[in-house]
């Protein structure tokens, strides 16, 4: 069983107090389905221009992931270029060239269609909707978005999260789209949009799970450097999404083990943090599933008590 | 067996999102052993003025502390006063008047010296020494240090906390002392510096035990409302080291459970995270040790995979 990703793939041009790299692979799309398939079948839906390397398409390939939903057409693929502030707190973006992905329309080919994972990447809200609305068969739907949308395109959001089974966004976007600046009362509010699982993701200090009736938190993992954190969110939402896919679970049904959901955030984690250790994609590439494991150990013996 | 407490006792006047008080019982000392009282005996050493309250002595001494070493002289006492920022992120010193703390000078009452465990807080390093070697018998010490003391005091305050088994600072104290931005490298510089085990406090965002050979970290408790931060601190610390002494442990034979010292940390974060639910003390005033043991098993539940 597969899990459908929809977002954006593109290249980024990154500068850190490690280095600056000029032309990297780089996109929500990306970093989601390459973390996402240590775990689980991927097919992703997104869109590059005529400038994509071959190179990037084989690296995608390489990792199993189904490419029948990328799309390329004439033009330039979307470009991002951003500077790290010296404790990589605070990022600048440079330039934003939405390029081909400006006219982004996303088109499931019909193999894709009868998947029952999805997670959506963070695109514009009814476009978001749109793809849902083809899928037949769904067991699990969830995604992210951002302040844009969240603050101009609120209607569309509210409408596109209410038919989520979960909603994964960082902490700023939490209180701008609760109005709350306290996490759980944030958390509150934005169950009653609809979603009935909330994850928070707060960077270093690590990720919130929120549902009704349950919390669970884990801290960041303490990395010795952090070379570059560009995707590491995508990369938490690839190994969270990839690890229900993997179980085969269903949130839906209410009969499921709550530690899985748990582990799923762990696993989030785990993957976010490897993401930062070398730039762009460059560790994911390199990363083996017994690295995970490892580390999703070391998770459990430093939280133990 | 009793745990010697050294520092400041003081009255705050506070300004925070939810509300104004004049003047509340406060300083690290009070904190420290209002909270460390919960678990085990303690005993402090501090110095107040001729305006010190009965009521406060009376409350002090309604939790079991023994006030022998608490000097009362001509003149007033040690004020502090702040304002929070509305997310409670930043505070702003309005005005401290040392006031008799600016004589201190720890004299410990003979029934003191042969007490096993000693937490040092914030004061004068050269002080903080001066607490110890009158100590005969001691079996775990550690303490508190804040920035003023590590720029213009750093030779007195190494020559001090080469002699602590643990050191207990927040995450801008510990990159302020070991001139590292990152936290894991920032551990092991101060590691090399004396105390084999290392806690950095995060505020809201939780805690972190280092030793050479391992790493603890819990993730902040969620409240709901933060009515005022102020001694958050210095509860975890009292939390943290009443623990241990009411284990009996000995950091230094290096026969202990190493869990106990995790549980120790979030001993620490429970007391922490309830000192922030009312104004100044009051809440460590109607707290129970089932309150306590309750919330320690929500630290465990919503950390669990």
């Amino acid at each position: 069983m597969s899990l459908v990703v929809v977002g954006s793939v593109a290249y980024d041009a990154i500068e850190t107090p490690h280095g600056k790299r000029d032309r990297l692979l780089g996109g929500a799309c990306t970093y989601i389905a390459l973390s996402a398939s240590f775990f689980t079948q991927v097919a992703i839906v997104a869109v590059v221009g005529s400038d994509f390397r071959p190179e990037d398409r084989a690296l995608l390939s390489s990792r199993g992931i189904d490419l029948n939903g990328l799309e390329q057409v004439e033009g330039k693929t979307f470009f991002w270029s951003g500077v790290y502030s010296h404790d990589m707190n605070d990022r600048t973006t440079l330039q934003t060239d939405l390029n081909v992905f400006a006219d982004f329309s996303p088109k499931l080919p019909a193999c894709y269609t009868s998947q029952p994972y999805l997670f959506v990447g963070n695109i514009q809200p009814s476009l978001q909707r749109q793809v849902q609305v083809q899928m037949k068969n769904l067991r699990l739907v969830g995604g992210d978005t951002m302040n844009y949308w969240i603050r101009d395109y609120r209607e569309e959001l509210l409408a596109t999260i209410r038919h989520w089974d979960f909603l994964l966004i960082n902490d700023g976007e939490a209180r701008m789209l609760s109005g709350e600046h306290n996490l759980r009362k944030a958390a509150q509010k934005i169950l009653d949009m609809g979603p009935h699982t909330l994850i928070i993701k707060r960077g270093e200090y690590g990720a919130m799970l929120f549902r009704r009736d349950t919390l669970f938190i884990v801290p960041g993992y303490l990395l010795e450097d952090v070379y570059d954190p560009t995707g590491a969110g995508d990369s938490f939402a690839g190994g969270f999404m990839g690890y229900l896919a993997a179980c085969g679970l269903d949130l839906q049904d209410g009969h499921f083990d709550l530690r899985e959901l748990h582990r799923a955030v762990i696993y989030g984690s785990v993957m976010g943090s490897f993401c930062c250790e070398q730039f762009g994609v460059e560790r994911l590439c390199t990363l083996t599933r017994k690295d995970i494991d490892r580390r999703f150990e070391e998770f459990r013996r430093f939280t133990a008590f």
